[in-house]
Parts: structure tokens; C-alpha cells; sequence
């Protein structure tokens, strides 16, 4: 089985192509710039085996139409394809940002659906309306191929109220459903599979902390398997310190900065999500610009990486007192895979809390999965490279399968009745 | 030593003569809707002897300094009186809200520092000019008596800039001074000597979490005595979930209701400030008649309540993971001494880092500092009555005191070197 997983941005297309028997890549591609004059679209065909061998071409994208159209031509094309048509991809996953309540698993795109995604659009007003100008081109395309919408707010379904409600008037929970969602469910469902394997234990079995740290950063506390808290809210502004969005603050420091600047809500909102965070302390987003400055001694860095680890050092706190025992924290993400230095000032002196890193282990530069714990840590420290396409593929697959399975079942007992 | 402790807000005013040698309440008054058609004064002398004796009076209080003049009669009048004369006070004690990083502990008040508290104001609209004059109208009632002010931002002003740094572009701390602050440091101030006193320790020599928890909440993380984080922020909306206050929330849910429901951002801010918490969850903001309607099923009463005790409890953990190993947690204020349920639920399930309550103790109504974990806790449970009044004014003592012998030995050396 063959699937391909489609995110769509407002004015890009990316995609990736997998094989599900051997879960391998087959080709991953970035379409940018689409709508404006001059667009890139770069492929990367069987990264197992070339990976640094990648097709970039420079050329005007007029519409997602035309990004799929190229995309479509990049995946079968002479040069760089890796199939022969289009009927060779058995299924469709479409990256869908937010699924309010609406949405607690994978689900067949239908009408429905459709429907059901752009009635959310005042939740998600930047995402939704490219994930629906996705599916809907894809849909024209890809006309027999079932599609799987699966949402970053799925796993976080299963929070109790007390988490993810918000202490406010209740009337704009009840109407306009403002409360907490949370963000990068994929990703934090992935790693609390690969962890509970890693860690030889059944995913409903596992108590955990799932600390996702990249451009945008997000905690989770996983209890059994099913989420009972996450650090983003409504939108994904809340919670951790990230590259440029500022987290978690005072609240009225929005109204300080309406009457002291005269700035406007949406000016705010601007500053708050792209000229806040690490950029805004230190004028990087980027963690390894940060530890070059730190070495120069730029105290602006080395304040904005102390501020970065010190929440989600908190963080992990809060989630050891609401999930009682844990099994294991788990880094993952750009930062949480890659940059020893974030483990270490995150895990420094939380050894009372029997969290104990093994530097040695830390500091290694290696891929996979990993235990990164000294001896005698009664809480495993581990490093679980995220896949949220592989996420989304299997989502995918499980949802058509069990469709198909649905439609045998229910087509069934009808033929037994009339027998 | 007599010193009077003054709490002047925009429309009330409140005061407390204490004596120092018993550190004794003479009388506490409130002067409430000055500048109102009609006010009201309340006056309880001598409390110690007759706590339930009050004076109260209705009476039209057209300016502070109006309110300051009944104050005068009310202590030295014939009834309800407690001195003769207003030379009997030797020192007056201002409590203000507001002292942001120019204050780091309690000053004689002088011109500059009323300059200061005035280039404050921004920093706190409602609280300094509340404050400045009752100032200024205490300045012209007692010209002689010296005066002190204390800060309730004072006790904060030792965390660390990971701690109180928020992560907005840093121009905006440098020219506008936004930062976290934090508030009621008087009551965590209090609490924390208190408890080391309790503990049989030396207070530089304390791992302590304070919990005030009244009509505000906060929380206080503090360090061999100094405060290391405290949950409220630039303003005292921040944090934790308070009777009418929301606390921490998505800060884009500021934008969200500008854009959804077209309100200004004052709108918003008076909505944050005085329609949410337990008051927005479920109309109620007093905790004991939560629990009247908790006891008769009304499922948003518990909703509210698992709300407030769930972040306390997340609040505890993020400060076990900065303290290393913590003494004590400290329950104070109106909802920390008198709730059992409160305490019961925020403790409940925390035993794996150390915390065990004593039920027993816990339910058990009495006066004054006591323990009330279980043996073997790990970490001790107190609760610790606060008393910002007693702080206030032993802050003054000590500030005139220390003033005093500061001019006797200045003199001193002139003297010596001139003879």
C-alpha cells in the first residue's frame, strides 16, 4: 500500500510519499511561494538511498491546482519519479491543524468532513482554509483515491475539563468553544508509541512526558497512553517559550501594550507570534545561532536559552505532580533530538525528582530511538526522533481499512437477510 | 512603639494602629465609597478584647482627605478611641502595590520617593495614585511622624531574569519595563519568616512554596528566604485562577475575542479581570458557597473547583522541579487557612514527590501556625495565618529605626572630626 500525506499551507504544498509495507519513503517534497511570481518546488526521491540528492527547479505556481499538478509530475516524471501513475497510491492523509471537538480520531473525508472543517475555519483562520483548498484540489486530481483528514488536535481529545478549560466566563466556552485544544498531536502521539516500544511496555501502560521542541514547542502529559494535558491552548501562541512566539504571559500585558503604545489586538498578535520568544530576547530563533552567541558571550543568548530550559523545566514539574508516577520523559523535535546542550540545563537538578541524565550518553551524537538516563534514574530520559508523516500515513491507512471493513460488515448481514 | 498602617485605594481606605511592644492591634478601621453620595466607616477597637464590637457609621466622605480626619476621630475620639492624642503614633506605614525595580525594600518616604511612586503609575493605573495620596494627605494630618513605604512587589525583586524575564521583544523591558513583578510578597514575606520560625530554622536556611490563597491567588517559590518565581506578573491578573481574575490563559485569546465578538481590548481586560475565574466557571467566587453548591450537585461549582486546585497543584510540581529539595509547602490567606477541601485537593495524589496531608489535621478547624501532613511526609504541610498589616508595620519600625541610626552615625564622625 501506497500513501501519500498532503500538508497544505496557505501558499505552500508539502508532501510525502510512502511505501507502508516497508514504512519507507519513497520521495518528500516542498512546493513554496505558490500564488506569487516566481515559486520553488523541490523533490527528494528515495532519501533511503540518495539522500542528499535532491531536484530544486525555480518556476511560477499560479495556484495549489498547479502545485499538485507539478507535484503529480514530479512523483511519476522520468527523471526523479518513483511511480508509474497516480493508481499506484492507494489512499490519501491531509494534515489538518485544528478539529476542535469535533474530530477525536482520523476520519474518510466526506462532504461532512468538509463541511465540519470549514465550519471550524474562526478556529484556525490561517490553516483551515488551505488544508480545505488542499483537499479539494486533491479531490479533482486524485478522484477515486479515498482521502483521511487527520488533525494535530486529535490526540489531545482526551483531556479532562479541568485541563482543558479555561477560567472564563463559561458563555464563550458554550458559544464561540474557546478553550484549551493543544497542537503537534501527531507528533506527541508518534513518540508515545515509539517510547512505549522502546521502553518494552504497552502504550496503555506508560505514564510520560512528551517534550516537542522545534520551531514551535509543546509539552504533553501522557497517561495510558492518552493525553490528560498539553502546553498549547486555543492556538498554538500558548504555553513553552518558542523560536518566535512568546508562550505563556501575563494576559494584560496586551491591554499595557494597547494603551502604552497605542498598538492595535492584531499588531500584538503579530509581535507576540513572530517577533516574541527567542528571537525576541536575543534576535536568533535558531538554537544553534544561539549556542555560537552563547560562546562569544552574548548574555542576550545565553538569557533567552536559560529562559527557553527553565520553562520547560517547570513544565515537567507540573506534569510529575498532576500524572503521579512517570515512566519516562521524552525529547523529540528539531531542538529535543539534536541539541545536548537543551537536554542538559532541562534536566539539570531534577534529580530529586529522580530525573538523572547520563552526560556521557547525552552529549553522543547518534540517530534513533535512545535511553540517555544515568544509572539508577528511576525516571528513563529518552530521545525519539518524531515522523508525523509516518503518523499521519498510518492514521491513513488504519481509517481506509477499517472503512473498507465497515462497508464488508455492514453489507454483510444485508445480503444474510435476504437470503 | 504605636505605628498606623494605611492601605489607601481609589475609593476606600484602610487602616490598622498597631503597638509594638505587643505587637498588638489597637484598632483596624475601613472608610469605604469616598467620594460617594453616602460612605461607610467601620471601626473595631481593641480586637484582642472584643472582637466582635464595631463602630460603623454612615456618613457622606467627600475626599481622602476627609476619610483621614474620621480616621483621626475614630482613634482618638471618646468611645471608640485607643490613644489620646495623634502624637502617641511614631511612625505611619504605607502599603503600596506597585514599587516595580526601584524598590528592593522598604523606604522613608521623601520627595524622590514620591517621585518615584508617581513614575510608577503606569505600572500600576489603579493602585499608585490611590496610594500617592493617601501619601501626600497623611503628610499634611501628621507633618512630624515619620513614614514608610512598603512594596508589595518588594519581596519579588530577587528572582532571577530567567525567572521574571518575559520572552517579548526585549525593547520592550528596556523602554516600558514589562516583566513579571509579582504581588502580595508582604503576605509571602510574612509566611515565610513565619514558617522558618515554625520549622525551628534559620530563614536563609529554608526551601519553602508559598500558597496565599484568597480573593487574589499566588505562589511564591522561595529559596533560603529570597523569592527565586511567584506566579503573578507585570499585573496581578497573572497566574493562578482567583475568584473573579482568570490567570494564565492563551494570550491570543485577547485577539480572538477582539476579531469574534468585536470587543475593545478594555472591554477584555475588565472581562479577564473581574467576570472570570470561579466567578465565570460558575458564578459564584466565594469558596464556601462553591461548596454549598458543589454539596447540592452543580457540576460547574465542581468544575471550578477541580479548575483552581489543579493549577495550584501544577504550580507546586513547576516549583519542586526549581527548588531541589523543599521544607515545607505554606497554605495562607483566606481560602489557604480556612479551606480543607481546598488543601485536601491540591495535596491529593502528591505523595510520590513527598507530600502527604494528615486528614485528620487538615479537617480539624484552629487557629494559628500548625502542621498538617501525615507522618513521613517528606515535605512538611503548614498552614501559616498571614498578617500583611503586622509585616507592613514591622517593616516601618525597622526602616525608621535603621534611618534613625544611620543619622546617629553620620553625626557622629562630623562631630568627632570637628573637635
Amino acid at each position: 500500500m501506497k500513501i501519500l500525506v498532503i500538508n497544505c499551507g496557505s501558499s505552500s504544498l508539502k508532501y510525502q510519499l510512502l511505501d507502508m509495507n516497508t514504512e519507507c519513503v519513497l520521495a518528500t517534497g516542498v512546493i513554496e511561494r505558490i500564488g506569487e511570481r516566481m515559486g520553488t518546488v523541490t523533490q527528494i526521491s528515495n532519501p533511503q538511498k540518495w539522500p542528499d540528492a535532491k531536484d530544486t527547479e525555480d518556476i511560477p505556481i499560479l495556484s495549489h491546482k498547479a502545485a499538485m499538478r507539478i507535484m503529480v509530475k514530479k512523483l511519476t516524471g522520468n527523471e526523479w519519479g518513483v511511480i508509474d501513475s497516480l493508481n499506484e497510491i492507494d489512499a490519501l492523509g491531509h494534515r489538518i491543524v485544528q478539529g476542535a471537538d469535533e474530530f477525536s480520531q482520523p476520519v474518510l473525508i466526506t462532504k461532512d468532513v468538509i463541511k465540519s472543517i470549514r465550519n471550524l475555519v474562526p478556529l484556525a483562520p490561517l490553516h483551515n482554509p488551505a488544508h480545505l483548498t488542499g483537499i479539494e484540489t486533491a479531490m479533482e486530481l486524485f478522484p477515486d483515491t479515498p482521502a483521511v483528514a487527520v488533525f494535530d488536535t486529535e490526540f489531545h481529545q482526551t483531556m479532562p475539563p479541568k485541563a482543558f478549560m479555561y477560567p472564563l466566563p463559561m458563555e464563550l466556552y458554550t458559544s464561540l468553544k474557546i478553550r484549551r485544544y493543544g497542537f503537534h498531536g501527531t507528533s506527541h502521539k508518534y513518540v508515545t508509541k515509539a517510547a512505549a516500544d522502546h521502553l518494552d511496555k504497552t502504550v496503555d501502560n506508560t505514564s510520560l512526558i512528551t517534550i516537542h521542541l522545534g520551531n514551535g514547542c509543546s509539552m504533553a502529559a501522557v497517561k495510558n497512553g492518552k493525553c490528560v494535558d498539553t502546553t498549547m491552548g486555543l492556538t498554538p501562541l500558548a504555553g513553552l517559550m518558542m523560536g518566535t512566539r512568546c508562550g505563556d504571559i501575563d494576559p494584560a500585558i496586551y491591554a499595557f501594550l494597547a494603551k502604552n503604545r497605542g498598538l492595535g489586538v492584531n499588531e500584538i498578535n503579530t509581535m507576540l507570534n513572530t517577533q516574541s520568544g527567542l528571537v525576541g530576547i536575543c534576535g536568533q530563533s535558531d538554537m544553534r545561532d544561539i549556542h555560537t552567541a552563547r560562546e562569544s558571550g552574548n548574555t542576550d543568548a545565553e538569557l533567552a536559552f536559560e529562559m527557553f530550559t527553565y520553562r520547560v523545566k517547570k513544565t515537567i514539574g507540573s506534569y510529575l505532580a498532576i500524572l503521579g508516577s512517570v515512566d519516562a520523559i521524552v525529547f523529540t523535535a528539531g531542538i529535543g533530538e539534536n541539541d545536548a546542550y537543551t537536554r542538559a540545563a532541562v534536566c539539570d537538578g531534577l534529580d530529586h525528582l529522580g530525573i538523572s541524565l547520563d552526560n556521557t550518553k547525552n552529549d553522543k551524537r547518534k540517530n534513533g530511538t535512545r535511553k540517555i538516563h544515568a544509572q539508577g534514574s528511576a525516571i528513563d530520559i529518552l530521545i525519539v526522533p518524531t515522523n508525523e508523516e509516518l503518523e499521519i500515513a498510518l492514521a491513513t491507512q488504519k481509517t481506509v481499512y477499517s472503512e473498507r471493513l465497515h462497508i464488508i460488515k455492514r453489507n454483510r448481514p444485508l445480503q444474510k437477510s435476504t437470503e
